[in-house]
């Protein structure tokens, strides 16, 4: 019997019995067992893991693996949890999760844009009240973030006409966009922005980014988009600039506890759109073929897909 | 004294004198009065009309007029209104109506393939409710009317990956779609939407076309999309499909009556959103230039642009 490879989840059972027959079907060459349906010796057989989220203590029961492959793009609670001690870890670059993030960039863009939440308001009151149309081009949607995510929704925002503004860490180019790094890079794209994306993955430096000083530099009146991860923004702050006007709205798609706990504010905020992490759901039968063409590139060369670097976080 | 040019308008007299403002400065070298500040010799003596939903006492008053040019895309009150014998009509013919009624075509097609209606139900009830994510492709989005407004539409939903298809009345062509005509097209398109989109003009044809006989023809739990013109619609037929769940939602722009009046079960139903007839606004600039150009060239061979075709209605 061939080594097994280890599939690691938090997972309900029928979820991840549903991602174990994507991932089998794309690696029929391999022998892919649920972590919980393994014995001892196999456990000790494993030779990487594909993880989800994963319990710590469980990859620590597989002392042989050479790597670990996340299903998630997002692995910052993964890193955090399994320390530096870890083996390698891989993250998902699925280009369809980039498609699918960006169109939902590009929906809640337009729903901003054309006042979908001031209309629902206005249809709630029974009043017909009809805004003035802005054309895109007078519209600035500012994007923290030009990893693969930023990119595709900054293609999606400008193909549709808006004036895109990027945002990265170190010095990063678009397209058709002016951007900006570092503190004074932020200032500038928080100041010009009449909506913000947050893209950003969450590491020790963004954790807290958007904190009552950020959002004070924001213009008066924007909305915020945070599809990225909850802690980037800190919720107090956030409520408060909604609560003064000096921002128009937010979006929220992630939290930091998901789901989001029944005692938020965010719940019943006019001001707040609450999303249950769908922006960029992770698409099984494409996730699957990528982690199944890395780990067999793996088998016939040895090498490895580009690493996390730990120390950036991502 | 140049023989004036009539404006005509039933808006109050400050948004007048905005539209007014915008058309002189196109035409400098024509004489614009509002209609409510000619002498009865000036309304003898003027040789065309720009008009706005006018009052048709009004437009008969200006007895020598060769042509009347609609500052509105659509024309079917004013149509009914002259009557017969009232001079050719020209209608609105603006690329940027076209660009906006497409954009908000794709925006609130959005709102519907990404479940905006349903996740605000969730938020509404507290409930974290993750739904599935289905590709664009997957969804067929059924456009009825192929004129400029809806061959826009379909151009920019096949860009963003939708499945399109299109209906007209006589027989027509869109790249990448399949198109159908007639009551047997009709039957087809209707079954196989899970979003239509309404954007056909207004004419005895089409008054009253989805009535109950239709809306039970649709898919089960499609959405139905109006931009074009309320009575296209039963209404009470739609309260019933919607309320027997047969469609899941309605996206309204236009009603029977607008402002749409306090008593509307539309307001408070909670698969209905209203909008205040905001899908195309008409841009005074962009408008105004074309009118603009329609007059000059009239000035200067005699031609008039492709006018109302009155058996047809548009």
């Amino acid at each position: 019997m061939p080594k097994p490879l280890a599939l690691v989840t938090r997972m309900d059972a029928a979820t991840e019995a549903i991602w174990k027959d994507a991932l089998s079907e794309a690696l029929p060459e391999e022998t892919l067992m649920a972590f919980r349906e393994m014995t001892p010796q196999q456990r000790d057989a494993a030779e990487m893991a594909i993880v989800a989220n994963p319990d710590p203590a469980q990859v620590a029961q597989l002392p042989n693996i050479a790597w670990i492959h996340s299903l998630w793009a997002g692995v910052e609670r993964l890193v955090a949890e399994l320390g530096a001690d870890a083996p390698p870890i891989v993250r998902l670059v699925d280009p369809e999760l980039a498609r699918v993030m960006a169109e939902a960039v590009l929906a809640w863009t337009y729903y901003l844009h054309r006042d979908m939440p001031a209309y629902r308001k206005s249809q709630q009151a029974g009043q017909w009240a009809p805004r003035d149309y802005r054309h895109p081009r007078d519209i600035t949607v500012g994007l923290l973030g030009l990893g693969e995510l930023g990119r595709a929704a900054a293609g999606r925002l400008q193909a549709a006409g808006f004036d895109v503004i990027g945002w990265s860490r170190r010095e990063a180019t678009l397209e058709g966009a002016k951007t900006f790094c570092g503190e004074d890079g932020l200032v500038q794209v928080l100041a010009a922005s009449d909506i913000l994306v947050c893209l950003l993955p969450l590491t020790g430096e963004t954790r807290g980014l958007l904190d009552a000083r950020r959002l004070a530099q924001m213009k008066h009146g924007a909305a915020i988009v945070n599809f990225a991860r909850g802690p980037i923004i800190v919720d107090a702050d956030l409520i408060a600039a909604l609560d003064a006007g000096r921002l128009s709205h937010a979006v929220l798609d992630v939290f930091e506890q998901e789901p989001l706990p029944a005692v938020s504010p965010f719940w019943a905020h006019p001001a707040v759109t609450v999303l249950p992490h769908i922006s960029g759901p992770t698409d099984r039968f494409t996730a699957a073929g990528i982690v199944a063409a890395n780990i067999r590139r793996w088998r016939q060369t040895g090498e490895l897909p580009k690493t996390i670097d730990r120390s950036a976080g991502y």
